[in-house]
Parts: C-alpha cells; sequence; structure tokens
C-alpha cells in the first residue's frame, strides 16, 4: 500500500514502472505525465484525473461525492486554469443502498454548483458483492486558460522572469514567499479519527472545499509562480517535490505554519506530522515576494482563505526543504516515505 | 447489477437517480450528459470517461490495459472528434503481482501507439486485499474538431440538411444507410466463454481495438451522420437508443448482418441473442445514402474494417428497430433489458 501512498516510495514506483510505458514526447504538451505535476495540460487544454477510495466514504465534513468533484476541481486550479468540466466514472458494488448513492450524488451536485463547474459526462459500473467495497468514484476534468491567469503571469514578469504557460511544480525561484492558505491536516485527521473511533472528529471536520473560486481571486491580484493542493503527503510532499522539481531550497517557519489545536493534540497523541497529513481545501502558493502581502489579503477576504498565512520562502542557500523549529532549531523536513493516514482519498 | 448492464435498466437508473443531480444548461456545452451519448462536448472540446470492470482481466484478444485504453478512444472518435490525449486512473489491490501490472501497462502502451494517442495524465491508488478485486482502470480522454470531421459535415450538407457540430445519436436522418465495420458479438463471446471455460475462445477473440484511423479515413470520404461504438447491449442497444433519439425507424437485414461462424454456434448453444453483445472494435455508422457505398468501400479498405456491410437504413415508415430475418418474416428488435453478458467491460 506504501506504493501507492502518495510519498517518495510512489515516486519511485510511478518512475520505475508506469511512466517508462506512458512517454509524452508530442510538441502540443505543455505538461506531460513525466512531470507529475498536478494536471496534465495540451493544446492550451489543461486536463486531470482522480480515483477515490476515501474510507469511510461519508465522513466528518464531507463525503467521497464532496471529495472526487472538490479534489478533480483543485488539481485543475492549481495549474493557473479555469476549470470547466467534469467528468464521474462510478463503480458500486451491487446490493449499495440507493439512499447512500442519493446522498453522494447530492453531495457531488452541491459541490459542484459551489465551484459552478457542471459535471457533463460520466460512465456507471455495477460489480458483484466481492469485488469492490461500496463504491468508488473517478473524477476527470477539463481547464481552459483565463484573463486571470494571464494578468497573474504579467505580474510575475514586472518582477522576475517566468517562461512558462502554466504554474507548474518547476517554477519557483529566489526569494519567492511560501503562502498556506489555512490550517493543514484537517482533512486527514477527521477521517482517521472517525474511522478508528479516537473522538477527535467531534472538533475537527475535513476541510474538504473546491478552492477556483478562492485561487481565481488570488490569479487577479497576481504574482503566484506555482500552486499545489497538499493532500497525500501533506504540505511535507508539497514543498519537497517543489524543491525536487524547481531545483531550489525552502525554509518554512513553524510557529507561522497555521494548524488547528485539535489537530495539534491529535498528531501529538498519534506520534503523527501534521505536515505529512493530506488536506483536500487549503492551497500552498509561491508567490512574487513583492506581490505576498497583497495576495495574502486577497486569500484572508474570503471564508476558505481566511486563516492564510506566508510560512516561508524560497531560498539558493538551502538544500531541500528545512524547517526553523519553535524551539529555534532547523529541521530537515523530508519527502514523506509512505502515508501516515492510508486511504483518505 | 442489472441497473449497471448498459441496457434499458440503465437507462431508467440514471435518468431517475443519476442525472437528475447533474443538470448542464450552459450555453457552452454543446452535448451535455442528458444526451447519454458516448462523449460529452464543451468549448469545442469532446470529453469522455469510462470505467473498466472486465472479469478476467486477461482475455483472449485483449487484457484491460488495450481495452481501457482503445474504449476510450472509440467514445471520442465515434462523436466525429480526434482524440488528442488520455488519462489513465489506476486502483490496484495490495498485492497485485508487479508482472501483470507491467502486462498491462505494455499493453496500455502499445494500443495508445497504434492509436497514436498519448496517455498524458494519472493517478494511482493502492486498496487492501478485500477491497477491491485486482484492478480498476479509468480512462478519460480528450478530443477536438479536424478537418476530416469539417468536410465530413460538408459532404453531409450536399444531400441534406445537417445541424450539428457533433455526430451524436439524434443525427439520423430518412434514407441514412446502416453499415457496421465488422462481425459482431466477438469481444463479449471471447470473454464469457474464456471465462465460464466454455471453449469457444479457441476460435473468438476479443476484436478490442482503437477505431480513431478507421473512422478519420471514413470522415475524409464524408457523409457519416452519426457514429456508436456497439458496447455493452450490443447492436441492438445502439440501434434502438439511435431510432429514440433520432425518433425515427430503422430497418436491418438479418442476412447482411456479418456475424463469425465461432460466434453464431456459441450464441445458438448459450440461448444468447448476438445482437445484443458487446463489441470493442467496431463501429456502426448512419451515412447519408449517397456516400455510403463510398464509405462502405474505404472501410474495407483497412485491415479493422475489411467484413464491413451495409445492414440497413432509416426509415419512417416503421417505429422503433425492425429486423428483416432470414426466413422472410419480421423482428422487433429491443433494447436489452439487462446485459446477456455481464462484466464485459
Amino acid at each position: 500500500m506504501a506504493h501507492g501512498a502518495g510519498g517518495a516510495l510512489m515516486q519511485s514506483f510511478l518512475k520505475e514502472y508506469v511512466l517508462k510505458h506512458f512517454k509524452t514526447d508530442r510538441a502540443n504538451i505543455e505538461v506531460g505525465i513525466e512531470e507529475l505535476d498536478d494536471s496534465a495540460a495540451v493544446n492550451d487544454i489543461v486536463f486531470t484525473t482522480d480515483s477515490h477510495t476515501p474510507k469511510p466514504i461519508f465522513f466528518p465534513g464531507g463525503d467521497i461525492g464532496s471529495l472526487s468533484v472538490a479534489g478533480t476541481i483543485n488539481d485543475i486550479s492549481v495549474m493557473g486554469a479555469e476549470p470547466i468540466a467534469l467528468s464521474c466514472a462510478m463503480v458500486i458494488e451491487e446490493g449499495f443502498p440507493f439512499d447512500d448513492l442519493e446522498k453522494i450524488l447530492c453531495s457531488m451536485e452541491e459541490t459542484s454548483k459551489l465551484a459552478d463547474v457542471p459535471i457533463i459526462t460520466g460512465d456507471t459500473k455495477v460489480v458483484e458483492k466481492n469485488a469492490l467495497e461500496k463504491i468508488l468514484i473517478t473524477t476527470s476534468a477539463l481547464g481552459q486558460r483565463s484573463t486571470e491567469l494571464e494578468n497573474n503571469i504579467k505580474e510575475i514578469r514586472k518582477y522576475r522572469k517566468f517562461e512558462h504557460k502554466w504554474l507548474r511544480d518547476a517554477n519557483l525561484a529566489k526569494g519567492d514567499k511560501i503562502i498556506v492558505s489555512g490550517g493543514i491536516g484537517e482533512h486527514g485527521i477527521a477521517l482517521l479519527s472517525f474511522r478508528e473511533g479516537y473522538g477527535f472528529e467531534s472538533v475537527i471536520k475535513s476541510d474538504v472545499y473546491p478552492l477556483n473560486k478562492l485561487i481565481n481571486s488570488a490569479l487577479k491580484e497576481g504574482g503566484i509562480a506555482a500552486m499545489k493542493d497538499p493532500t497525500r503527503g501533506g504540505l511535507a510532499n508539497t514543498l519537497n517535490e517543489w524543491s525536487e522539481k524547481s531545483s531550489i531550497g525552502i525554509l518554512i517557519d513553524e510557529e507561522r505554519i497555521p494548524i488547528k489545536e485539535g489537530v495539534k493534540s491529535a498528531c501529538e497523541l498519534l506520534g503523527i506530522d501534521p505536515l505529512e497529513i493530506g488536506n483536500e481545501g487549503k492551497v500552498v502558493m509561491a508567490v512574487v515576494k513583492e506581490k505576498a502581502d497583497e495576495v495574502l489579503s486577497v486569500l484572508r477576504g474570503r471564508e476558505e482563505g481566511k486563516e492564510a498565512e506566508i510560512i516561508g520562502e524560497v531560498r539558493e542557500d538551502i538544500n531541500g526543504v528545512v524547517m526553523r523549529t519553535l524551539i529555534g532549531g532547523k529541521r530537515i523536513i523530508e519527502m514523506p516515505i509512505g502515508d501516515p493516514v492510508p486511504r483518505i482519498c
């Protein structure tokens, strides 16, 4: 299972086994599968897919329906693209209750309306009882260039070179500020706690939320060089992917990372690092330093970004990801090996 | 399971339970989910998705890898669009043999190269042993307008009115000829026979094949008003969907329907109607009568279309789908209720 957990083992599994079969060396492919970014891009269209296997399928703050719609919208949005349409492929175990299906579909509808991104195509398969646990939903999505993205890139270019069409993981440069849009670890802790009966879910709910509108406001302000939604592997994974793909160091401050009290207590009790826990309604941004305060205040102006913080910066003088700890030391933040909380998305 | 089988029960399930949650009433949506066509279309992009759950995953003539790539390419192609990119989301059962995964990935690579459509994005999840049977692959794809499609529509307009941007199920008109690109029933019979140990698979292999190049040649000739790949529910389902959505009758001739000897024998022995069996490498076309012979000869010019036949025509003077039988009678061909061969795709 560690090979599918979103961390370092998964990256090496993908590189060794999967990617060699999927080479995308065509001129019209702007972001290919080898980049292992949140989405791919071809002919000015951004394209992404995700299969969703959360356990349980209903959890505090959301369910497999809201998760699958929001998660896929977020993968398009963090490339800087405007999500325009979703697909939904469901595989359902025979005998799955119609009432549960109805709840999931309502939740998909609600999230799709909240984000203003329609589900325009789908597929439904039913398999025998032993062939699948309950239900599996795979969503894919399309995104296009927007005037907000063009504006964002224009703003970056006032301050530094920027050669790319999309907001890729490889776009970070020295001096960029790292912003996180709110408290981390909520989705993973809520799901784990509810699944295992730890009781933290009374105070911690999943943060599952479509971020396209928040991101769109930030692009209007401009200056965002890269974005990522820190799902599997959490903030630690996001920052390490950025550092590796951009070949540059990242320094973050522990005291500036927003983490809710309940998440902190749960992590301490369970011995889990909150930086490695998946989120479903947060975005991490690398913003040119001249625009970081403006972007921060735009984020804080919306409900889903009101706890946003600048947590660090991109540095040439360090290797990998380093965190200044509360007690004044420094800790290397490594790419998580597996995933401390499996089956969360 | 009948609700997911692709026939009449599935159509009513989708209409009653699913579609009411996914309304797509925007101006930029050219083919919406309500049309239950092979793909949707938005802003000149064709978009489709399918989850693949064949049992077994390796079968005579193909496997879940070739099936998932070819099937999704075909869904884009039958809209008249040129498939430009695929996504691949895999969910794998823990402990699934690496060798089997490698075989599947090789098969995806081969089919993607054969069709010349790259896999540009993906997702991989691993779940516990009891959560899924082996592996599930969901592929999505993007398609765009091509000069061949524009040419095809121009050709139709030489002979009759044609108002649509895409080759939709609702496009049939009186006089159109119905062409099938080759023998029917091979995929379903090969899979069923292999699964149940009937032995027919020694002569009948799955026809799984990407049809985009065959279809592209036919579009160059022009005059094709609608296309469909007769997967779940087979030819009977395809013709009934067309008849219903185009509000017009279809008359076919039993003696002109290409069916391999082995498929015939298997169907007789098993008491299955070959018209209701799913195919994965065949396309059914409705072609303006003035161009039918030309399109037929183009199809026959390629290996994957060499057994193509004109099997009938679109008629205003009959209701639904009717077949002239070998013994000279007439039989109503109904929409299959369930699926005589489940888990074939």
